[in-house]
């Protein structure tokens, strides 16, 4: 049973995970998280903090041993860097009080005032530090060592920016992976050059108007076998918790597998995925509108999710809200540098589909060791091949 | 904690639920569970089947008495009244097999060829019986009593349809509840009388063509408290439980928390919802395009998500496929006679919703009778009201 | 990912069960369960219920077809043979409510008053008719099906009764698997006949003077290979499993792995289990003090655990209670006719240790069906040889 | 959802914990966690280690902040004070194999030899290290946190020994706190004194001969009101939950409730509780063999626990086992220090008690913050006594 949870306030000394479930016997490395850490850093149109904080670095401190995975839980710790100058506001022990320090001014579109109320918070700084979409470093580190796991199987997540600010790029040939790989190199992750240059250039619009954008990016998992998931219950479908894992991701307001709303407007007889036959490929599709997923379970074709990230809260009309404490409105006069999360989005989002491909072929091929695991995985793929 | 599981095959005996973790002490009687089940059998462009089973009765065999839940956990039973026919072909016992009888023509779209290699079936009725949407009836039960507990809070849940085959209908006042009351009223749920007639035409025209159509429903939740869900765990945000719930109905491809991909397309400052007060109200909104859900937190206001349901697999274009024992190609000739199910998914889509809200409800209010769940309630109701 | 839950009341229509995450493909019939339940409904010292309502029988009523398993959650239904003679007492639906029927007399020993006051009932039945050990016979019935299944991998669940009212019976030997089948031939379940004969005459003394009796039951499992469970984590550990699931069942009041507190007597240099090995039986021990388990894994030995169960409350000595409604004291009568339970609880035992074993088994080996399931299972063997 | 989850190995950089679901708004501390993590360092019979690693100390790292909680998780960080010195056996990184420092001796009444081939790992340091009773002092930290929130509500767990080696003390007086509080005082937990002399004696003796002493210790929850845990699921009931929470303590084998299997070697007439009323008091009882629990439900009185440890491995008959390597006998040469780890786990056994009374406590009164939560509570109360 894989799972993990994470902790740790924005602000505060750092992240802190822990991650169990893991099969013993594996290569980990700090630097197989780093790698992750960073990419989720970068992207056009992230702010001052970022550039601040300049690089995560993650510490494994349990759970390893010599390079290798023990079976026992992990712990990652992701220290803040900046987190001297946060001591005395963040203090985790100094109750020296100082009202005047506090937040009482909600944001629309954070967590700030539902937060507060129900956790009866007078400082709304207790909820946002928490709701931050800092966490999602943590999220990333999980997601880091999943994907090296899968490696394993030869399954590979990708990600890439669909459209930012309504500008849509061109879809790629999936079946390039090349192509997939690119996205880091684009500044905005995306694969369609000239939509690229359009995106960038609204970025570069939206900072100067003290304004924010929002976008779709797409999660691919290739090489996933067929039958993760099932169909047995409504809780453990794979649709399921991957729409779970992606929509928990902070900006997250929407998810779709394969076609999704697209698809809902087409006629059934232009849906569905037709089943073709080789001795070499045994089972497989010309289309993907499935995404990959057929009553909530793989059916072996690429899996493909898509998520909408809503804008980044803004300045450029400030925002009405009310002090919490005066019950006065007031504009939102939040202090802002980031433009633009979808880079980073797909990022996180790589991660959370890693998390729940893991679990499930964990469930699905048990094991306790890398190679038990994978010899049950081979013994499956014969099964398959069969069938 | 609230958790139900559901079982039972589509021709077999019935379908079977335990529900468990409800307050005691509330009155509940079949009637509540058999109009809701009655809902999900209408719809426009639903075929045979559904007229001939005629109307799915559930039968409460456990966790009431005179009329009062207990506490205990409710087994719900909904009899096949078509099982007298599937007795010989649905035996449980009967070993008697013929291979002649076997389906080993997998259905693109469905779980059947992923079920069938996952689970090694060479019969992939053995797959799809448990696949298939029929199950959705145990949630509309399930959903049926939580709508039940969820009205002593006042909160209640609609559903209606947005669009069908690519026609949108003009999206309704969702402070009118008189209008979102007569979803049930028009054959298709849909709420713009104009839109209802070009649908009706359109699955007309499907029906003729041997075709289907998809479509995307809004299920909406109204008087949901500010404090629903929480902000610090991945798996614990109110819009990940509500996306995987509505996720994992058979169909669904796609889900939207309130405005949802729309807004990833909008500018930051067009997107938040401001924050208003007065003394009468407390804190409010005057838009909703989060959907009622803030930093995983329901926000006080209606919660509004979308759904996009793909056509059902159908005939117009027989669909290549494969038998899975011959391994020849065949073109599938499903007798399919549902043209449109989205009327009914609207329904299912209301009881896992309304599942996840009474969940939510019940971890924050405790409680184990309704009287107790309630004065917890009533006092977090007074805080809010003084924060 | 193997689990179920229970529904029904004692006196109601029937017992419900939804057990999911059996692989597919092993024949499974009513009869395999049939026989469990007979099992639990026998032993000297049960009273007139137990003969009114004669033989428990199950309906499996999902899950399997052409008496095979599927996959897909199995719904086990056991009605109540005296339901016709409750219909009015536990009514659902019926709300002409008769106070004076209202038990307001709890009895000490049970659910009732600590139930009562909880859930906020007024009459104790809402409370003892789900608190009631009729409830076990379910939990038989999921055993059953378990041990079925680990049939299939040679592993064999046992019980049989230790002492019964202090009348301590020689602990048999552990290898003659002979006399371990032959508990069931014993009318309390005793493997020791002088004993047995010792125990019998307690028992009618007991049941001359209105008095009951307690005992202690071991449940043992063979075949259980190496590396079940694990020592990563507290809440997955298999001892931690194993004694939640005894100590659930009515009336258990202490659980011991392997020698329990005798051996929290030894010293060290007597207590640990010696690990030899040869060349045919790999690792072995000659010792098992330890019952099987070490730091929360399997280690390949007999799994040993012992349960104490108190006495049923009686009448010899009428117990003192106090009326919920009038506050009066009044002298406990309570119509009993049970003496003893401890043969009983030990076919329970044995139920709920191989719903438990059959868990960690899933986890460890997953796969699908049961072909897949066991080419894992064999491949760890080999090597667990070569370890 | 009160939840947690602990990672981290025995010599490794430390331990660490990730607590979530308490409350917001209430004082919490380091020093609250000091406290407890000392008093588990303490007693009579411990070794080398506990002296030089002084005294573990907590580092809160998130979910606090000015010295109150916020809601969110809770990251508790052990420092290992010794990890200077085993920075090279236990890298994390470095992969420079020394096969000679490889642990292939595997010892009895260890997760070794088991948890090495469930692994497959041929050190067994990777194993030993995890399933090390160092762990529970994770344990202990997460139950000061949960043992300072039980105290808002009166609720106060305390634990003493009752015998070692055999030598039995005669049992407190529940009711006198003050004899319970100073069970600390006595070098070896034991409220007896002269009980206590013979106990150090026999620990010296045993120390002299190189041997070690298990042990039986009480855990005891005073001021827990009615109706914590339930009756209506096999896994919900809080007899169950207390005893999977107890035996999962390293080298725990048994654990009664009450007065566990004393009582069921008495008649059913000597047994039960019977039920008192008074206006002051309410419901009531004089006795108290039931342990605080009746039918899976706290029943207002004390909670009673008893746990059996075994002895820790010794040396005073070196004990035979086999090198997993060479698969030559050798004979246990293990160097040890502690003796007797009794009156340590009473303190762990507080821990875990704690943990699971605070996970029902907010499973019933729901709340975010402590004042809902209380308020909650004492509307409950109010309940109780009008029942």
């Amino acid at each position: 049973m894989l799972r993990y949870l994470t902790s740790g306030e924005s602000h505060g000394k750092g992240l802190y995970v822990i991650l169990e479930g893991l099969p013993a016997g594996w290569e980990l490395g700090e630097e197989d998280i780093n790698r992750a850490l960073s990419r989720r850093q970068k992207g056009f149109g992230r702010g001052e903090r970022m550039r601040k904080i300049e690089k995560d670095r993650v510490e494994i401190s349990s759970g390893l041993r010599w390079g290798e995975t023990l079976g026992s839980p992990l712990a990652l710790v992701i220290p803040n860097k900046d987190w001297v100058n946060w001591r005395k506001l963040m203090s985790l022990e100094e109750k020296d009080i100082n009202e005047r320090a506090f937040v009482t001014r909600p944001r629309p579109g954070h967590a700030d005032l539902a937060g507060g109320i129900k956790y009866g918070r007078k400082d709304l700084r207790d909820i946002l530090e928490r709701a931050s979409a800092r966490e999602t470093a943590a999220r990333v580190a999980v997601g880091a060592v999943c994907k090296k796991l899968l490696k394993e199987f030869n399954i590979t997540i990708y990600s890439f920016t669909n459209e930012i600010g309504g500008i849509r790029s061109r879809p790629p040939e999936y079946k390039n992976e090349q192509a997939l790989k690119s996205a880091d190199k684009s500044l905005v992750r995306c694969l369609d050059s000239r939509a690229e240059k359009r995106i960038i250039k609204a970025i570069e619009k939206a900072a100067r108007e003290g304004d924010s954008l929002g976008g779709v990016f797409t999660v691919l998992a290739k090489g996933v076998p067929v039958g993760l998931g099932n169909h047995i219950q409504w809780d453990r479908k794979l649709d399921g918790m991957l729409a779970r894992a992606l929509m928990s991701i902070q900006g997250i307001k929407g998810v779709e597998v394969g076609k999704g709303f697209e698809i809902s407007r087409k006629k059934g007889s232009q849906t569905h995925d037709e089943i073709l036959y080789s001795t070499s490929r045994g089972f497989y599709r010309r289309t993907n509108n499935a995404g990959g997923i057929e009553g909530g379970i793989s059916n072996g074709e690429d899996i493909v999710l898509r998520s909408a990230m809503k804008p980044i809260p803004s300045l450029a009309r400030p925002l009405k809200s009310v002090d919490i404490r005066t019950k006065q409105a007031f504009l939102a006069e939040v202090v802002r540098s980031d433009v633009c999360a979808v880079p980073a989005a797909g990022i996180v989002g790589e991660a959370v589909v890693a998390f729940e491909i893991a679990r499930a072929m964990r469930e699905k091929f048990g094991g306790d060791n890398l190679d038990e695991m994978k010899e049950n995985f081979r013994a499956y793929r014969e099964r398959v091949k069969k069938y």
